[in-house]
């Protein structure tokens, strides 16, 4: 036996080791999902609390990974005729109370600006305090959604059905001042895309809402290869001034449902609150139609939660910052340069195809450090290649999803990556498809549906009154909240599992993030 | 002579009195510079000053210029290894007081949320006023930049020479609260990048000021075709906390500078007021070395000054968001579906080869009206095609830097296209280059500056004794700034204008932006 393969069995050895150690750093799903939900984004280097109360850090790791969600949506978003826009991050008190005539329901935990100013404590030296010459007359909110600013901006651009549709999206931070929060999920500060579209007709401003709607299903399901269940919000759950809100809900792992993305029509309330009104081809006027709609840095929780596993995070390849790491198992700079050697144009070819390689030649860790770093980064695709592996001409190809491991030629190793790599995203769709599907089940009786709540994760579809007495009855008492009336539920004939009345239509009951 | 050609005539005389009228609405550069930079972001549908003072609204076309500015730095950063990631927007008072230490020039001007919370206000229905109860202990700043809160984080992130060098950027917004605002010189809030590296030596730490330097001076050259003075700012000009502020200026069509980018080496000062040490090889500890970099939304405003007309706006085409704008001549579906049928193979192979390209068949609006506006627009190119036209199978091309129009064969339009647009590229930059030559002058007296500032525009390089009160005398008595003190300025025996002083190399005056 060669050195190098001792060198190898004494990594194998540690591996094990190594393996224990990384899991270690992360709980169970099983023993504490929540502490296992913090430690993959400790792990995976995602993100982490910051100074400031509620408000997280991106690290670049977890950034990449937005970055990727970002460029995707907003190829789908100007595709279908979007452009974006930047709107201050402020809003002057005095538009919220414009629009507060309308939606009265509306969060007010928000960050208030008061001064614009702070100077030299004058008792006490290399301390600052707030100057109060320089208080401001109209308080500015950091704005927690910019329907305000936008409308109140929207009236001097619209005059005629000439300057509508206006359809317009920005990406932008956000802040609503949350007491509770858990990364990615609930932050005080967030990153997310408000789009804020401005229509001639009702029907026009329906059909975006459904669009857009469609769009964030797409994304879920292909990039982000989760599945969503498409419907509309409940009249309580609405968004505080729309008609309609259309909603896409995923079930994590838990069996909880976790709200992905919201598309609003808005009717004429927020034209009616700022006063934006176009004349029509005939010359008469009338209110423009509006629709709303986002999807913020929560849908990485929902990546997240999605897929992952207790050795760490999974990410589909569509949305992975590297597809592929490669790890040379060498001794001394000879052996690297007979791995290079031999990889460099199969990494050039895996680069032409648009497939993110990560060539890590560190010395300065272990193979099996290497293994779990990526495991735990949920890279796709890891290969290993040693000096036996060379003379053989194979090289070890193992998949992150099913920890499926293979030894296969260097002369066909482009083409067994890119087909694994499609795998591999069907796979994660096909899994947590299975789950979703596994999981939903029909309630027949109030009492079947807190059993199941108490016992079974999961949805659950029931029939339901349409009462807001009802749905709060079942809330307070259950916990679970109706997610959403599914746009395709079927009709039949019901009664409402709490008052008996007829219901036409089931919806899904579930424990929510 | 048949109808189109009735048309066209009929079109061209009108044409005159638009361009009249479009031009009315720019007011010249000789009349008034100031507002015929507003004109221009008017005109061309850039900007607007928002509900709150300070604040602009980015317009969807200016916003796509500024979209592919950042594309093409982020791309730069990230071959030089930088990573994207992201802080929260607020810094906690007590952040700036520990570095208030180190750098007591730090700007104070910045919005302050104090509280958390609006309330109905009791009083008065349908008001909100600020919850008194909300009231925040540790007041939070919007960050005006992020070195306190950053370097608070790199605390956590760094002990070994291992964790180093850190090569992080942000997109961001920031607010400072400015007395004066243009819009995109200077407003309250603005978007920018802040790169913010951490390095385990000083050489390696100017090596990245230097590499960040380099990147902002080659975007504005290649691409924005803007000439820059690379250089180094004098000391009461710098950083508060720089050791070193590299910059680049750039001169505007009125002679003046802009300060269009700036890259800090900062030596110790931060990772000393929030204690960041590492250990070296070696063990020992020592603190961390710094830069930080950024260019900003104000390049929009560069861009403007760089290369517009009294006729719009003008765009280097590696920046414009539409390349080419086709204007078809027609009259009735027949005509349009004629031209349309010949384009749309040329529109194809266009895209193909990454031109972006508008056809505008909008038939609510003339020739003409559409040929103003994609010259106020700065589109680099414009084509014109009519029924005869295309009995003659060419096609008009007019170039909107130098005005030119020429008529050639529709079979090698794309060819020709391609080289317009490098020709226009190069033709902007040395156009921009000669105006900055031939405005950069030798001064060999205090009196020869002050004179010359008077009546010529541009940059005055003269020698200086390098003394702030000499700096502080110039500047109270002139107006005009040391832009910078040039990376490639010759060593020559000189005398500081005004203190007869010794000096071995000339700095630049000029006014400035």
């Amino acid at each position: 036996m060669d050195e190098t393969y001792n060198y190898i069995c004494f990594d194998l050895r540690k591996l094990q080791k190594l393996y224990q150690k990384m899991a270690q750093k992360i709980s169970s799903r099983k023993d504490d999902y929540s502490k296992w939900y913090l430690d993959i984004i400790k792990t995976a280097d995602l993100a982490e609390n910051s100074e400031v109360r509620g408000c997280m850090v991106i690290k670049p790791y977890g950034f990449a990974i937005w970055e990727k969600m970002k460029a995707q949506l907003d190829t789908m978003f100007k595709e279908t005729g979007h452009q974006n826009a930047y709107f201050p991050l402020f809003v002057p008190k005095r538009l919220f109370e414009a629009e507060e005539k309308n939606a009265e329901g509306f969060a007010k935990e928000c960050a208030v600006v008061t001064h614009y100013r702070l100077k030299a404590d004058p008792n006490n030296k290399g301390k600052l305090i707030v100057d109060p010459d320089a208080k401001l007359e109209d308080e500015l909110v950091v704005r927690p959604t910019s329907e305000a600013i936008i409308w109140s901006t929207y009236k001097k651009w619209i005059q005629s059905y000439r300057d509508l549709p206006i359809l317009i999206n920005q990406w932008a931070n956000v802040v609503r001042w949350e007491m509770r929060t858990r990364l990615f999920l609930r932050t005080a500060e967030f990153l997310w895309q408000e789009g804020h579209t401005a229509h001639a007709s009702k029907t026009e401003a329906i059909t975006e809402s459904e669009l857009i709607l469609d769009i964030y299903a797409k994304f879920a399901e292909e990039f982000m290869a989760m599945p969503v269940v498409r419907g509309v919000k409940s009249e309580s759950e609405r968004f505080a001034g729309a008609e309609e809100t259309y909603t896409i809900e995923a079930m994590m792992q838990d069996g909880k449902a976790l709200q992905s993305g919201t598309s609003h029509f808005l009717g004429q309330n927020f034209a009616k609150a700022f006063d934006v009104k176009f004349s029509d081809k005939e010359g008469k006027l009338d209110h423009v139609w509006a629709t709303s709609w986002g999807v913020s840095t929560r849908l990485m929780g929902a990546l997240i939660m999605s897929h992952s596993d207790d050795l760490g995070l999974v990410l589909p390849p569509k949305l992975a910052p590297i597809h592929v790491a490669i790890v040379p198992i060498f001794k001394g700079e000879e052996q690297l340069a007979e791995i290079k050697e031999k990889l460099d144009p199969i990494i050039s070819e895996l680069r032409k195809a648009d497939i993110s390689v990560k060539f890590d030649d560190d010395d300065q860790k272990r193979p099996g450090w290497k293994f779990a770093e990526y495991e735990a980064k949920g890279v796709p695709v890891r290969l290993a290649v040693g000096a036996r592996d060379l003379a053989n001409n194979q090289i070890e190809v193992a998949r992150r999803d099913t920890q499926e491991k293979a030894s296969i030629s260097l002369d066909n190793v482009v083409e067994h990556i890119k087909t694994l790599l499609e795998d591999i995203q069907e796979n994660l769709y096909s899994t947590a498809k299975n789950r979703h599907t596994s999981n939903t089940q029909k309630v027949e009786s109030y009492d079947e549906l807190k059993e199941k709540l108490n016992s079974e994760p999961g949805f659950f579809l029931a029939h339901w009154d349409g009462t807001i007495e009802t749905e709060e009855k079942i809330q307070k008492e259950t916990k679970a909240t109706i997610r959403c009336i599914p746009l395709d539920a079927e009709e039949e004939e019901g009664k409402c599992i709490v008052t008996g009345k007829p219901s036409k239509k089931r919806v899904i009951f579930a424990k929510a993030y």
